[in-house]
């Protein structure tokens, strides 16, 4: 029988909504808590917390309680940067996720206090005071997310992305740019997944690595080619934007075409890594099937 | 024989500003690295630095390393509001301690960068991977930083001191929006040099989080009075600020006379807080010491 993934997914997403509206405090000073809330909550594709559960529960994770912070945490990481990606002084974006951006609703000094809130929060909702996670696994994830959102690892991402607007990159930079830009959290939220799961050997912690790796490069080469194929409203987000902004792309550098194709090698040497880790395949299955949706998506 | 503060001081300075410039990679991509070195070194006073290592030697701390971390976690978070805070977008401030700030040197949007990639590394060198710090003490830091951070605490404050521009605050709510904005990093200061130290009793800390609160407040009442008594040159930054930008300050709610003979009060406060911790007074000298320093300071 074919693994139902939507049949996974279901309960796995209502628990991350659950979680990220329990998680962030809507009384918090000064209008603060509503402009995070409203970056966070209603909308994402929450990618990156169904990789974190998915890669928790393919080890062996006893609970979801340390995955389940882990998966808030990335999500968060991820929403600010969208928030501080769409102000002015950076993308200058307004519409997000089929919304006003936060700085077009709440204002740029808001927009940037609540993007800096939730990056603070991510790191404190992975490290509970209660007890319900080892100081071990707190440790580990708060530093493989520290270092992924950090200079090099997301932020240095932007860097990049930033300085070679209008330039030429050859397909080592635009690689290298994307694999800290959009690459190092997507691997991340595996690696944070195998920390909250149990012990397992080097060759198969490799492999997840391997997998987030390729799973991350996948998203962007899929991330350019719905830029110039998908329109703004199925994408939620202004289409279109990084031809106009003279962004190099993998489809700018081959064409769409052969990006088309380099998608699904990406797609099969992600199924490979998995198969890699040497664990039984019906433990396998939903991460299969996150690998297959982040390349088949239409948005 | 009195206690000398500026010999304490040296050698733990020297240590800091190691720590800080090794600890920020030069070589980070497309110049972010440059624009995190130039907000963070050649400058400050290193007040919250010097805090954690006074309360981690106090405490009876078995080595520096943990705490030296925490030490320069600490500064990170401080220089990294202090970037985002100096933008267009908040403050527009040109001149921090007597240089141009980040954006006029480096432009907003690596401004912006800059700022959310040194708080990632604040909580990146807190986990180090070496090995060399436990991790239950990691994860008390990392849960102690980012609350401080976060929007119940430095980042709240400053979205109450956004919304209240030109508004009227009670000494209530300016005493709530100070604890946040400057009072929360400055006792997170002291509770994560606690942390790095020996087991204490629950009276002992206790202690040591009434004298890190009274700290705050009082380093804020001076703060307030030399934005009125001291010139930009002697500060390092534009005085004159809050007064001219109508921000509630202690100085505009009580009179200046009033608010210098508050600060004297809340430095008599503090030492009583030490001598409460039940710790012998040889151990607390340089917290002592610290605290006169803030309320005495003329920058």
């Amino acid at each position: 029988m074919a693994f139902d993934l939507q049949g996974w997914m279901q309960p796995h997403l209502l628990r991350v909504e659950q979680a990220l509206s329990g998680g962030i405090d809507p009384a918090a000073p000064a209008g603060l808590g509503d402009a995070m809330r409203y970056a966070v909550l209603d909308g994402g594709k929450r990618l990156r917390p169904l990789l974190v559960l998915a890669a928790a529960e393919a080890t062996g994770a006893p609970t979801l309680a340390a995955a389940l912070r882990a998966a808030c945490a990335v999500e968060l990481i991820h929403a600010y940067s969208l928030v501080h990606d769409d102000m002015p002084c950076m993308d200058n974006d307004v519409l997000r996720r089929g919304k006003p951006t936060v700085h077009v609703q709440f204002g740029q000094a808001q927009a940037l206090l609540a993007g800096d809130a939730l990056q603070a929060l991510a790191f404190e909702l992975l490290t509970p005071l209660d007890g319900s996670v080892p100081p071990a696994v707190q440790a580990a994830c708060v530093g493989l997310l520290a270092r992924a959102s950090g200079y090099w690892g997301m932020a240095g991402g932007q860097a990049i992305d930033l300085a070679s607007v209008g330039g030429q990159l050859s397909e080592d930079q635009l690689r290298q740019m994307h694999r800290l830009k959009t690459g190092a959290l997507l691997l991340c939220s595996v690696q944070m997944g195998v920390a909250c799961g149990a012990v397992i050997s080097e060759q198969t912690r490799a492999a997840f690595n391997r997998f987030g790796e390729v799973l991350g490069l996948a998203f962007q080469v899929v991330d350019d080619i719905l830029d110039v194929t998908a329109d703004s409203a199925t994408l939620g987000k202004t289409a279109g934007k990084d031809a106009a902004a003279d962004k190099p792309t993998y489809v700018a550098l081959m064409g769409l075409q052969a990006a088309q194709r380099y998608a699904d090698e990406l797609a099969g040497e992600a199924m490979q890594a998995l198969a890699d880790t040497g664990l039984p395949p019906e433990q396998l299955t939903a991460l299969q099937g996150l690998a297959s949706m982040v390349v088949q998506r239409n948005h």
